[in-house]
């Protein structure tokens, strides 16, 4: 996230100062003039920085913002990219005077990690939500805003809390989704289970593949709203279990049609808001 | 499906004739070469044929097996491609003596429908299930192994319960998880749902746009072991909620590994089964 952040970012800032704590990262950034200046010291990193990025799981940005005051005591302008955005809005308000600070989330992502997966163009056409908190002043707004621009992507302002409400919807739920369908055919113990998959069970499972340590914090920072709609979800196939249990042909009928419906309503969003981006893989 | 079964065996069968309902369909495909013979008379269609292929939704290839007898008195040899193979082979082990018949399902397919988006490639590198039954002969095994190798696909040979055990698990669970995410994601009723939504909600919801009518089917006749995948499927969200609900943070952590590992392992088997073929688009 921070790579492509980074590489969009080329030719449109004064200066790209990266923090990244392995040596082989940081030569690499550089030989690839993915940064300017490449440091594992966090205090040398923020010190003259006219805004500082964090983009790190939730419990790294968390654990950053304890320590920053100490780095840079007059304060600094301050964007996290973080994947929930309640907790990190409570501690980006509770910041001492001097700190401007607003959140922010791009709804892209790759399942690899790391630099060599840094792609320019991740954040071209995609949603990036802003969240206001206590310490967003006019200046980081703006600030921020000519980064979305700069990148090419949308702005949305959510509060935190609607925020982690929409994507314990679109992104925890899923998550928890995929990694059961994963946990269930693997608890099949059949050789033969993988075979007879296909491309709809690749799909399906693909965001099991997501990264284990950055999930437990998103799930452990967005309990509430993950708990709640996964109730709604567990729900939703209660009750068509049900229709298909009691043989209801017409109402089990009626619940793929809504399916159907409410898919191509999705899929005309997303073909609407940027038809050369958003369409399916052939 | 037929249209790309018929693409993949041009120019290595006598003669392909097509039954089609409608004209314009059949023009397409004469058009476009993918038969040799297009028809709207099944009885004309298959009268002649060396063997008969099925290639419909399983409630149409019900119904045309229920006529089958009366339109080829004398028998056939017949391969069914239906996504379910129990309720089919109970029909096909009932056709009368000189019918030869054996069930198919070939794991791969696209979420159109329509001559449109055949493929001559759909079928080439994939898993294609073969399931006897009290009419399959020796004769008509080898005609079925000849098509599945002149497509390109892998055979596997799977009792009808075992089949559709497996694809209750990696086809139509997964289908039903997409569909009661769009169901609920819809539900939320606001705007601002399809905008945060990314490449994860997308993957995840693909299979929701199948056709409701070919699902219909599906349920139907794979009822019970829907429903017994779709109860441990429901328990495994439980068991993952609860961990969440008490905070449990080590059993979480252990459970999320478990995902990862898991999803570790199916990428791997994909790998190295084709590895041109399965990997997933970059």
């Amino acid at each position: 996230m921070g790579g492509s952040l980074a590489l969009a970012l080329r030719g449109r800032v004064a200066k790209l100062v990266g923090v990244e704590l392995h040596a082989a990262t940081r030569r690499q950034a550089l030989r690839a003039r993915v940064v300017d200046v490449a440091t594992a010291d966090l205090a040398e990193g923020v010190r003259q920085a006219d805004l500082v990025v964090l983009a790190t799981p939730v419990s790294a940005i968390l654990a950053t913002l304890a320590t920053l005051p100490h780095l840079r005591p007059s304060g600094c302008a301050l964007l996290d990219l973080g994947s929930t955005k309640t907790a990190i809005g409570a501690a980006l308000a509770a910041l001492p005077d001097g700190f401007e600070a607003i959140g922010g989330h791009p709804m892209c992502g790759k399942e690899l990690a790391g630099l060599a997966a840094a792609d320019e163009m991740l954040y071209c056409g995609q949603t990036f939500v802003l969240c206001r908190n206590g310490r967003t002043t006019p200046r980081v707004e703006q600030l921020a805003l000519e980064l979305v621009t700069a990148v090419g992507a949308q702005p949305l302002f959510l509060s935190p809390e609607t925020h982690d409400e929409i994507v314990a919807m679109v992104s925890h739920v899923p998550y928890l989704a995929a990694s059961a369908l994963v946990h269930c055919a693997a608890a099949m113990a059949d050789e033969r289970v993988w075979p007879v998959s296909a491309s709809g069970f690749r799909d399906a499972a693909r965001l099991a593949g997501s990264d284990p340590r950055m999930m437990l914090d998103i799930l452990q920072t967005n309990r509430a709203a993950v708990l709640a709609r996964l109730a709604q979800y567990q729900q939703a196939l209660t009750a068509v279990a049900e229709l298909l249990q009691a043989s209801d042909e017409q109402l089990l009928s009626a619940w793929l049609g809504e399916t159907q419906r409410y898919y191509a309503d999705y899929r005309q969003h997303k073909e609407q808001a940027s038809p050369t981006i958003h369409n399916l893989p052939a």
